[in-house]
């Protein structure tokens, strides 16, 4: 039996055995692996050895690996062996989840897993539901069929499951590095992201990066009065206004010299597909009590949020932040900056732009202490790879329609991480939506969406193995 | 005996009395009458009674009047009465000072009042030794004199001693209100301010006033993350430091529209006066870690502060503070903004001039609400009322040299709540040194500063009854 023959068995065996699915799925969501929570220690480690024992029950050589912190769950499969020349894949995602509180909020048990009725059908209910457990396990289910129908599966298959990703990865870069030959593989496949809509997939092929710093700015040996010195001394919030006012130019555009070094205007065709989506600015803006878009003048919605860079002050503070009135000139002010870079961008060139920017505005007697947190590039998955066409196709032939080509505004820290420490670009098929409410209350995945995404990595696999 | 014959009498006996006088004011020192903290309220009234009883012992009528706070001081005494000419002066100070601590950098206990050496002679070590119990009994001291030499007193004399002035005298305007009439008199002296220097006696004729106002910014309805919303979401604390930063002008004039209406530049004569102080601007600033003046360009150091407005951001906070990084777009963004007034500008106009400047720099979606906690104009008292040439001439008299008419770059709410509620010009004569420690560990009052204070009232009498 070819993959492509073998595809029509899996899909109905998934179809056939959506409920088992689901009930494993619930299993795990049970097990309250809140990764930034200690006492939840040892359920950071229960799901791990859940999931080692799931993976390996679908002949994978699986283990759970020991970090600084929570484990890690690694898996390997060795696909149809060697002669066949299908991309090796490793599969991405984490165990973790957010905490659950507000608890009050819920409307049921967040670790006590349920299927509600919702206007797309039934949804499942619990931390975790799609974040990223049930994406997880959406893929894991995939393998499942695949496994029971052909004994096997149709490529060769890495799996690496953390258990920290919900408190910023803190043990992940150093597990690659140690890991590197291990986890080798030609591409890295991760499932935490979001379809368009319910009923359009989506691959998102370009992730926005980041530089994050704090500035702060230091005048007087000591906090003044304002009436005894105002006037003849400097003032560092007087000075912070000024330099932080001057960011952004009457256009939107962000005034660091070269700071737009390297941005390039959005290919033809992907800018066209954008333009087609009718995403609706209204509609995004007016769920956040806004009307008009901010930001850089003479783009669409689309581009400011996934192809634009920007400048957002994300902190200030200094002097007196009390109740009525108190008349300090305060020897010190502070702020925290973050710019989101787009493809192309150097993280390093735009903190040293930040640093320069500062220092040519400080006066005799100010200094400031530019500490730059991270910097991350922007990321751009170049659409014309073999894996991506793969996943076009897949998803197409599951959803009777084309993915849209995301863009993502933030940041996926391990999308950098792979990237740099295993030379992996990364496949981001993810099946979540914008209402899941990841991180807050009632967190749910619907179950027509599980059910397509196991569909889709199904046919993924499938396409890869003859996409090779 | 006339005035300006018994005046030769009256310093003979201040000198003669320097030690009984420096007792008294050690017995008032030694009552803890700290208004901002409630388990001293008791050492307020113990205060109150004992300047009762003394202004009793020096042919005053008077009486300690309770208020909603700490309870006044009012005392009245006739003068040479009814026939003479001389002004009716009230008198004002208060009895209360400020918390002690850090107790552990006083070098002995701040109720426990000292004689030490220093630099120039013998010093008062206490909390309140200057501001402002020392400079209240140098003004009775003199008035015992007086009393001790002639029987009474060469002009009409009132007193009003309050116990709230270091917590913002919230009894204060109600109590002029409710005693207009009891309180009238043609000029209020106020003794609790400094010389220029050791040698160099002071008149302050100018006070700046302001203006202080909280703006709060608000954006979208919640707090957003930078990477979903960056690039089409107003920044609170982007507009905030934007409007902020177009507070002032390249040369560092305000750019609020009309902000400098009224402001007139300083008239020749005390322009040179200032001039010929010899200010030692590089002193000043390197006392607090500066070397060049900031603020507007072009101006001298004294009239960058005491004859020029100013406008400078006392408070600014908003979004992460934290440590490390947070990527929000907050909801709000927040900053205290005063302004420092000169006399001629209205602080109604400024505020609403403020209220503008920010309205005009407003974004669809953004909204601002600008609260004004005070405003107070600036107070210039005439040089050419009599009175002031009395007090020249005393101090020409006491210190062998003319006083400065000095200006003031904070404000003295009394004297603007004396003006309006009672029509009262203020003499403010005063006695202490920038060195004196006032509101800081081992704050004290020159031994030689006190007498030559009691000295200098006790000739203001008699000039004031020659004057009139």
């Amino acid at each position: 039996m070819t993959s492509q023959n073998a595809i029509s068995a899996v899909l109905a065996r998934l179809d056939e055995t959506l409920d088992a699915a689901r009930g494993r799925l619930f299993d795990l969501l049970r097990i309250p692996s809140i990764s930034a929570q200690p006492d939840h220690a040892a359920d950071c480690r229960k799901a791990a050895a859940w999931l080692s024992g799931e993976l390996g029950a679908l002949g994978f050589t699986a283990s759970v690996r020991p970090t600084e912190g929570h484990p890690m769950v690694v898996a390997h499969h060795p696909g149809p062996g060697a002669g066949t020349n299908g991309p090796h894949v490793l599969f991405y995602g984490h165990y973790d989840v957010q905490p659950a509180d507000p608890l009050d909020l819920w409307t049921s048990a967040p670790f006590d897993p349920v299927l509600v009725d919702g206007p797309a059908g039934k949804r499942i209910v619990a931390r975790g539901a799609v974040d990223d457990k049930g994406q997880v396990m959406s893929f894991l289910t995939a393998c499942r069929a695949w496994h029971a129908v052909t004994g096997g599966l149709p490529v060769r298959v890495s799996v690496l499951i953390e258990g920290e990703e919900e408190c910023g990865s803190p043990s992940l870069e150093a597990f690659l590095a140690a890991n590197r030959d291990e986890l080798s593989a030609d591409l890295a496949l991760i499932s935490d992201t979001n379809m368009w809509n319910i009923d359009t997939p989506a691959i998102t092929t370009r992730l926005r990066g980041m530089v994050y710093a704090q500035i702060d700015l230091k005048g007087p040996s000591r906090d003044l009065h304002s009436g005894m010195f105002g006037g003849a001394a400097l003032n560092p919030l007087n000075l912070l206004t000024r330099i932080l006012g001057d960011l952004h130019d009457d256009a939107g555009r962000i005034r660091i010299p070269g700071f737009y070094d390297g941005v390039a205007e959005l290919p033809a065709e992907l800018a066209g597909q954008w333009q087609g989506l009718g995403f609706d600015e209204a509609a995004f803006l007016g769920g956040v009590g806004l009307s008009v878009p901010a930001g850089e003048h003479g783009r669409t919605a689309l581009d400011r949020l996934w192809a634009r860079p920007t400048a957002d002050i994300n902190g200030i503070w200094g002097g007196y932040m009390g109740p009525g009135s108190k008349t300090v000139i305060p020897a010190e002010a502070h702020a925290k900056v973050s710019f989101r870079l787009v493809p192309g961008q150097d993280p390093q060139a735009v903190a040293a732009g930040l640093k320069r920017f500062v220092a040519d505005r400080l006066p005799p007697d100010a200094t400031a202490d530019v500490q730059v947190f991270s910097g991350a590039p922007g990321i751009e998955v170049p659409t014309t790879a073999p894996w991506v066409k793969a996943a076009q196709a897949a998803l197409t032939d599951e959803f009777a329609r084309p993915p849209v080509l995301a863009g993502c505004g933030g940041s996926i820290p391990v999308v950098e991480a792979l990237q740099r420490h295993l030379g992996l670009d990364s496949l981001l098929m993810g099946f979540g939506l914008d209402d899941d409410q990841i991180h807050s209350p009632n967190e749910k995945f619907e179950l027509r969406c599980f059910h397509r995404a196991a569909r889709s990595h199904a046919r993924l696999l499938a396409r890869l193995a003859g996409a090779a």
